[in-house]
């Protein structure tokens, strides 16, 4: 496994540099959270992430998690590191003060989960789950439901779970079957059973508080009558629920979490907020989930990009073309070729460009959550929406791609178990699927955000990318960079019009474009996040920062991105713009004879 | 796992419809090779292939191949389907009646192969390797060597192996440190350890024949001292030989395949070939192998739709924007929805332009081998050799993408191992690295074959697709399927004038363009295979053909690649005209801070 160390320096530049996080928290009001004080969070976290939480990430692969009649044992030193990880109190970093929290804004627990997340992922699912949880029963729970639980969460002595997907229902959750009967105490009896279920069971806290999506006795069928439960391992009481792991599955990767089927028989369940509005509630938890979900493509991109930049420098194969490189060695360094360096900059493109867009979205999660601007809430808010299915699908798109460059670097030895390349890949596969499919994504965007918005929610972010353009056409370092990204965030506009005119002849338009329109908007919001990395990395070398070269790179980078990626745009495009008829002309029977 | 079905119907098509087997097969004095025949033939292997092979392969992945003292055992299963593979006469079909095969020529091999390839990657490697070994000794070797190697590889009593890798070296053969010495009688001690070695060691047949690379003493360095040695497992005397597999790897996937170090103690060999001239002689197995190896991403393609159909077929979830498609049930079958629809049509359009592909390939490799006609056996010698880095690296690119294609149609089941499909993802994976890895394969395609020939070799492949064009310009039905088609045609012209002046500035330029002219070159060629058969398929329409529904669908299929696939190339051409600055411009050292 490559050796992970957490990126300070870029995670710093992006904070204080590109996204004037100090201002920002003063703005929200965390005033706490000082310039000094996030950076000594930040390495807390990073030094228990290197230490503790990227040594346990093979052998999480390589052992996974064992099922025995219902009890699930995680991988050798998973409980232990959870134990630390409490004994730290990094559960309650962003949680609410009045629970046991520190009271710190998202976003900052956002910046740990980059770690958490590069240094071990299947690990860091175990106090994800529990955050999305957490903002649940914060959100929709009673005071007594938040007293019990939430406590117990923040604190990290219990964890969650996201009890949703049946086993013939996933994306489509109208048709779901597990059903809540009244037990006339105030309590319903939950029964059903519910696959996929991510840290749905283990060894590492002594309590699971599930929450669950089921159907109250004569609810509306569809989406419309789905209630939402907690319902919790042990009941406060110390009773054991009926509720039991049935099995847990085997899978390309992610093999340190246990993904569970949950059979629960009548399970004492507690209903969160209202009846029949289940979905809706869910929405706080999947929402921040998706986010969270989308930092996986970036940890990916990282992960592999560190253990690829390193065997590139240290590998010999070939002569550079224009002579060699490296005459005392028997061959060069494979970095000095060009098409390694095409991977390398590609990985190194998604994941600092991917980081800006999570931390940007953060900061936005913290604007809907604590600014006092009713105003920039609902802008901040809009925003969001826009880009959380982008982050979702885009960037975990183009994090296995860069998790597929990181094998290809190493050559056949990417291949092999032992290096932890392959595995980076498996573990990023299912972050293409889980928490709505890419499709899933492309639809909520280009159809619910988009066009549902006519346009609307485009053209608040297009706007913010046309200023910045027009702001720095003038500026000569900038201009090749602008240039080319004012030319495709114009087209956007303009395609996003044709393809609402061809919707209106055909509702089928929408689902034949939504994955081309997804990664076509991906490629130009990256683009913008990169833009004004460049922008901020220049003003420093203007004003004779010390580290020039670090300022450089960046700058090198945004052009590569300019150069070589954005013209993804292009083909997506054409495609989009050739409809849907050829998608839906052959008919079902014929796809194979 | 997916249940494999061999689409006997669509190899017909290409075989007898678009490439006219038989009249090619009478052409190159291969008369016993009637439709009949071959249709037998087939008919035949896909039997052993859907009944013995298929239920291989996910026990195959599931147990792995095991390691214990230089012994290694294959899954349960393998070798009693090795045996019935023997005794059913399959390893001799292609090989010459000399030596106890049957004669008939390469393609017919190749059409077996993948159906096998297909069924069980993993397991056909075992004999795919052999028949590389097999090609080696009957160009190469002595009479003696023929008759003592040859004829029991033919019989498939033996097994091949090609053992070219170092721990430090696999691109890079020029830096090998195997060394042969003299040992006075004619035989060589060989001596060196070789890594990656696909079924290097087994327990399927009585012996191995392992091909060596390895350096004579006062060889000259670099790749014009490396000679080619005949190192059997067991001497023809019943000895054995001082050579052992000292492990095997943990990969990605083909778990079914061994792949072993080897070290060679003084192991006897027996020089083949010239002295220095090893790598040369190598070139006839490693052709091969590249086409094999292009099967893979042909075969992936074809499985991971076969499964993501049927599953796209029966698995439930939403209404068609256009209104409920199945109302009797409770959500309609996914096939309806346009993204679904979307990644089963790229997953054909992959694997049947793919077939199409290989099989004009295996064709030429007839013609080289049978053709009296020594003008049509230059010309397909140089069609074959600009075509194999396409077919090898693009088709197994494209592999990949159909195969997560595969994963994705099955969301959150896809990452499931119960369900096979993400086997073939991890399957197919080690296709873009082995036998040379896409970078070299782009490489071979832009430096070696065509910006070397000063364009020659591809004008000779766009003249045939510009003719073909031309030939259908006027045919309504094909109007809409060549005109895209010319268009990119003529442009691949120019765009390689443009990259070879670029190269003459800076020769770095060919690196920095070769895998996007690559996979651009790709999508314009399978482009070529699509078109021809559309104009087939509309042939036989319109000769009244019984079956419309086959040929409807093909010209549909077509009509699918040429609006949503054929685009690509925009986006690869685009980012190869941008250069290669913005890749050589970052100091090695600041890729990371």
């Amino acid at each position: 496994m490559p050796a992970y160390k957490a990126p300070l320096r870029d995670m710093q530049f992006v904070l204080h540099e590109v996204l004037n996080a100090e201002q920002h928290y003063q703005a929200i009001g965390a005033e706490d959270a000082s310039r000094d004080m996030v950076d000594a969070i930040m390495g807390e976290a990073a030094k228990f992430c290197e230490e503790v939480l990227a040594p346990l990430n093979q052998v999480g692969d390589q052992q996974g998690c064992q099922w025995n009649d219902g009890v699930v044992t995680t991988p050798e030193g998973f409980k232990e590191a959870y134990q630390q990880w409490v004994e730290n109190g990094w559960p309650s970093l962003a949680q609410p003060a009045e629970f046991g929290g520190q009271g710190l804004p998202d976003s900052i627990g956002i910046l740990v989960s980059e770690m958490v997340s590069t240094a071990n992922w299947a690990w860091g699912m175990y106090p994800g789950l529990s955050h999305g949880a957490m903002n649940t029963i914060e959100l929709h729970g009673t005071d007594e439901q938040k007293e019990v639980y939430l406590t117990k969460l923040v604190s990290g002595e219990w964890t969650g779970t996201m009890c949703l997907t049946e086993p013939h229902c996933g994306s489509d959750l109208g048709t779901l079957k597990s059903k809540a009967e009244e037990n006339g105490d105030g309590s319903y009896a939950i029964s059903g059973t519910k696959i996929f279920i991510s840290s749905g069971e283990h060894d590492m806290a002594e309590n699971i508080v599930h929450i669950v999506l089921a159907r109250l006795p004569g609810a509306p069928e569809g989406t419309k009558g789905i209630s939402l439960f907690i319902v919790p391992k042990f009941l406060p009481d110390g009773t054991r629920n009926d509720l039991q792991c049935g099995s847990i599955e085997h899978k390309m990767g992610i093999h340190g979490n246990a993904t569970c089927v949950m059979n629960f028989d009548k399970a004492k369940g507690f209903l969160i907020g209202p009846p029949n509005q289940g979905l809706k509630c869910m929405f706080t938890f999947m929402n921040f989930a998706r986010l969270g979900t989308a930092m996986q493509g970036v940890a990916s991109a990282e992960l592999s990009f560190q253990g690829a930049l390193a065997y590139a420098r240290e590998r010999l194969a070939m002569r550079s073309l224009t002579g060699p490189k490296a005459p005392e060695k028997p061959a060069d360094p494979i970095i000095v070729h060009p098409d390694v360096r095409r991977m390398l900059l590609t990985q190194k493109a998604f994941a600092e460009g991917g980081r800006a867009m999570m931390m940007h979205a953060s900061m936005l999660v913290d604007q809907v959550k604590y600014s006092d601007d009713e105003a920039l809430k609902k802008e901040s808010d809009d925003l969001l929406s826009f880009l959380t299915p982008i982050a979702k699908a885009f960037l975990t798109e183009v994090g296995t791609e860069a998790a597929n460059h990181g094998v290809q670097v190493f050559g056949g030895h990417g291949y092999i178990q032992e290096w932890g390349m392959e595995q980076i890949v498996r573990d990023n596969r299912i972050a293409q699927l889980y928490e709505g499919t890419t499709g899933i994504q492309a639809l909520d965007l280009l159809g619910r955000k988009v066009l549902m918005s006519q346009g609307e929610m485009l053209k608040n972010f297009t706007k913010i990318v046309h200023k910045f353009c027009k702001a720095n056409e003038d500026n000569a370092s900038m201009k090749s960079l602008v240039t080319p990204l004012a030319k495709v965030n114009k087209e956007w506009g303009e395609l996003t019009m044709q393809l609402g005119m061809k919707a209106m002849q055909n509702r089928e338009e929408v689902g034949g474009a939504a994955v081309d329109y997804l990664m076509y908007s991906g490629y130009i919001t990256l683009g913008y996040y990169w833009a004004q990395m460049a922008e901020k990395a220049q003003a420093a070398l203007d004003a004779g920062a010390a580290d020039a070269d670090f300022y450089k790179a960046k700058i090198k980078t945004a052009n590569f991105y300019m150069q070589r990626i954005l013209p993804r745009t292009e083909s997506h495009k054409l495609a989009m713009l050739n409809g849907v008829d050829s998608l839906m002309d052959l008919d079902e029977a014929h796809f194979a004879f």
